[in-house]
């Protein structure tokens, strides 16, 4: 990664380097669990909700369930972007993130452990400038290692087993580049998300050749830039969460 | 009024007190107006659009529109509530909040001095404590001059004429109340939100008797109190805007 | 009042004079009970019926649920309005003034005396010439009482407790009005809708600026004129209940 | 015939009597046609407005189009039905209905003479004691002769070519009837509908075996019932319209 | 007939001729029962599932129950036709057809043999040139019969009756036609579908004057024709059925 | 991969072995361009249309569109699953489905050389036995190459610039397998999609941990299967296409 550190990019960064983040816990409050994370512009509210019961397909399983719902303000954006609720509908790209944020939350948790209980998680994206998704998993983690704390119950295994964090890198003109703001991502050629685990594991890898095709060479580029900004993000995440941090993994 | 200022309410305030207002505006980054109101922990945020065209009803006219749009997040309130994209509609408290603000700021506005534009409102509520509907008019107000300062060309009439701002009244028990938060509305005998002007007329007056009706004696009691509530945040509208203040009202 | 009564509006009426009501009673043969209620050109079907079970969450409180429903039929009105089942949905409207007519009629019934079940009020406007809503309250309420006879047992609390009407009443020009027909309605600076029950007192005071902002002072004329114009409709009410109006208030 | 006549009804009439109709021309105030019509205790509101325009589909095309809205008060039933408008969609059932009666009013309008232009009839059951679908095509055609009457000019084709109306038949038991009330309509084993022209063709023949199949010869004598009943609805159709009648038909 | 043997159809056919049918039995894997259909170009995949429960309304009465759905796909036709699915709303047309389908299956039923199940009938249309819906019913009948034969135990009443099949019938021009295909079907003058048992009789009779109205004797030609081919319809379907075909109306 | 090829799997494949796959070209009579496409038990019907607009977005771009819709046949599957058309809303799975299709289309089409038109991909499934939107999309493209050469100019770029094919790639218990039937993908650790060109660059990577995380490792070994597989499937895409293949990637 030495070539590329003289390559400066349109805020500065240079192209493996990802903006300022900042995650303020328990921003609401009657939330179980709630941040505001910010990484550069992008503002999103994350908050979790511990509901006692679970969707029809998971009753009397023994075991709980992770969803999570992803909004974009109005005015979160450039120019206004018309309210789903206003629509009637939910737009592909929101179901898409929806579905993305749940299934990843899932990946660390162990539904058994949890109960027959769900935890609803909100995203409510204040500001938009790029990687609101990966900012939302990133952010709603922490929200849900909280909720989850309220129902724990010592000497149990705690429901949450690894750590997790989300982060964008995309290809812009030929140079891969780690944390795309809004303006990068609306000319990037290659789009991709990356989640992992605390363990240094992947849960979900889904790059999108936006304008043009992408070599197996760039690919694996984009995956070193991409585990480490993971690496920094969790060893943040680690550090806001305090002594809770041990919690996580936690064997009965 | 003096009769009243020993009793003390749950949160410590005397009957007719209101709650700490705090105005932050210009808090998005994108919008051409905007403002995080707080009223003791009602939050919310009022985004301000200015789009250059109107809906069809007012094509042609020569003149513009403002309308609004309301929203709870989920975990604005003391239990989870579902979103309205995710359930396809729009309740109907939803529906006559978000024509109660529409309605009050046209009516301080000059929509002919507007011109053929539109300004959307859109007010999206992060905590709900009680009065989320008045502290949306309150700040949204803010929102407004700022967005129409953006389009105003100098030695013409400012769109906007007079002041505005809202709050909440009720009886509680059978004690007149002002600014009631969450816990004292859900009390509450009766309920009236009032919308006034800067010189001091009603724009809206909207009393129901929730659990039990109410005398002519009582809806003259709370008038005064919110009068007086009112006129106190129109005083800190004005200390907010500062220069801008000025423009309000001035004649071309 | 009197300086008033030489001036006269568009049908002839004096400032404080209602237009000709005329409430027939059992109009449809199915319905536990029903009226037409005419008052000028403004014709509403109020149909009462009663459902032995209560929505969700009202199920296991022992209590019972009033809920009402209105509609404009396409023809109604001078231009035709598009169906609501055609579009799809409630407009913002249609839902103010059903959650304003249930809940007007739910403050004068006992809802534990009525026992766990609902009463579905329909009005559905056949032709509207101004003050649809407050006529579609003053007739539901003779349906409501038709309707709570046919499960009322003797020797209990009859579960209407007062009489409950509803008018409007603004400002054209700079003169106080009651009653507004559809023409004075929308021109209109000011329009207030009243409930009140028997006893004189308030259920709902909503009044708008529509056209113009109002004084305390129109507010208090307003206010007089709509007592005048309620009082007269709660006699009408009684006589056209006949001994059952004596039920109305009864005590075990 | 003859072999029925002693047979009686629930009602009282003869297998092939029809029940008392009546139409009230002109029941709306604003609609450009309407009518009350009655058929024993079915109780339908017909309402034609004219559009100055059609549907995309028939833009530039120099024709008109007639089209059809139906609805169930919610109380015209025994038990109380759910409003569509509620709901969010159209039932089937009403969907079907609809389709019906537009298509049979196209039948014998000249489309072209109409002119680029719609009528909507919209039909409202007040009461529904079976027959609904052929009252309202029965009472729809006078009122879209009134409305088409408002914009005919002299000399030119009327664009109502010829009368129409429908009636229902069908098997109880084994017994042909003509003109079902509901309660014999719930127990037909067949149901048919029959749309007529003043000619004494048909426009529909809609026969459906509910609750069991029939022959060829039980078909000609719901036939032959059917084309008396129409009969006697066109001759009190011309009646009604009176002098305008003549109108029917006429060439340039 | 015989006169009308001579004149020739735009694809060689005679009047009274069928276009070639072909079943194939078995068609979906996964389905109880399925066939693939097609009448000339129409194909039609009809395919029949059981399930263990009934609607609400037929809950507790020990009797099961029989529904449609259909479908075009958004290629079958010759321009492309919208999705159901993306319009968030099903047509006036699928509705009828749904209905009919439903109806017409449900008539050869004895749906107290069938037990509290559900038989759904899923018919969705490859390829569409005329006579969808009856290419519907016939092919359905087949996938019903084998999905009922499914839960079919030894020794009790085959709960499917009689045999069914439909066929469309027309006039073009002034001649009775069999079996219309698209491009016929768009000029016919007059479009009808029969649905008929094996035993001869009527189950639905639907003829609609399309382009111009028809008499009795044009009706009753129609009805000839529509015998005849249902006849050989039927003759068809017990040929696939092979030994199957015994048990269709056989009792305990 | 040598190590893999003795394990077998349920359906008697090795690890790295594709099921059978057929393509029937020009299956449909009406489509511009139509397949069905059969992956083992997997059937597919992929249909192109070109219509002569795009959507609002690029209108006036000189620009055409790729779009493409996904259905599942409500017994396509083990158990029926309802149609999305009945429920009233597409699913969030077919919305990422479709995006997909569509997103991966585009990447290989000048859709300046296409002109201002769209592309519609209709995907609808007979038949789901695992790895239907990678058959949706190795399918659509073949019906997406007849489609613009119905539109195609002798001696300009053609419009489709490179072959385009998919395949999905799985771990199952610890084992990398490629093309996952159902019944492996139920069960399978890791899910994974990939789409790729003719020139063996990536255009979609999308990997999920369903049941557990993965590594590096294992993210190389599945690329590595899926770039043979999707070789195999672009030889037999040009086998079909012929002549036809000779113009992908034509200059003008």
């Amino acid at each position: 990664m030495m070539a590329v550190t003289n390559l400066k990019r349109i805020d500065g960064r240079s192209m493996d380097e990802m903006r300022v983040v900042k995650i303020t816990r328990n921003y609401l409050k009657y939330a179980e669990g709630s941040v505001l994370i910010e990484i550069g512009n992008t503002k999103v509210i994350c908050a979790a909700t511990v509901e006692e019961k679970v969707p029809p397909f998971m009753k009397g399983t023994g075991e709980g369930w992770i969803t999570a719902e992803y909004s974009l303000l109005p005015r979160s954006t450039q120019t206004r972007n018309i309210r789903e609720a206003a629509k009637g509908k939910i737009t592909g790209r929101t179901h898409e993130i929806q579905r993305l944020i749940g299934r990843a939350m899932r990946s660390v948790v162990d539904l058994k452990a949890l109960g027959e209980r769900t935890i609803w998680l909100d995203c409510d994206v204040l500001q938009a400038d790029g990687g609101t998704r990966t900012a939302a998993i990133t952010g709603a983690f922490i929200a849900m290692v909280d909720a989850v704390n309220t129902i724990y119950k010592q000497d149990k295994a705690f429901p949450v087993r690894d750590f997790l964090a989300a982060i964008s890198v995309g290809v812009i003109g030929s140079e891969t580049a780690l944390d795309l703001c809004y303006e990068e991502d609306s000319h990037a050629a290659v789009d991709m998300n990356l989640v992992m685990t605390g363990s240094g594991t992947f849960v979900e890898v889904q790059g999108t050749g936006e304008k043009s095709d992408f070599s197996r060479q760039q690919l694996n580029e984009m995956l070193n830039y991409g585990e480490k900004g993971i690496h920094a993000l969790i060893d943040y995440q680690k550090d806001i969460l305090g002594p809770l941090a041990w919690k996580v993994g936690r064997e009965p």
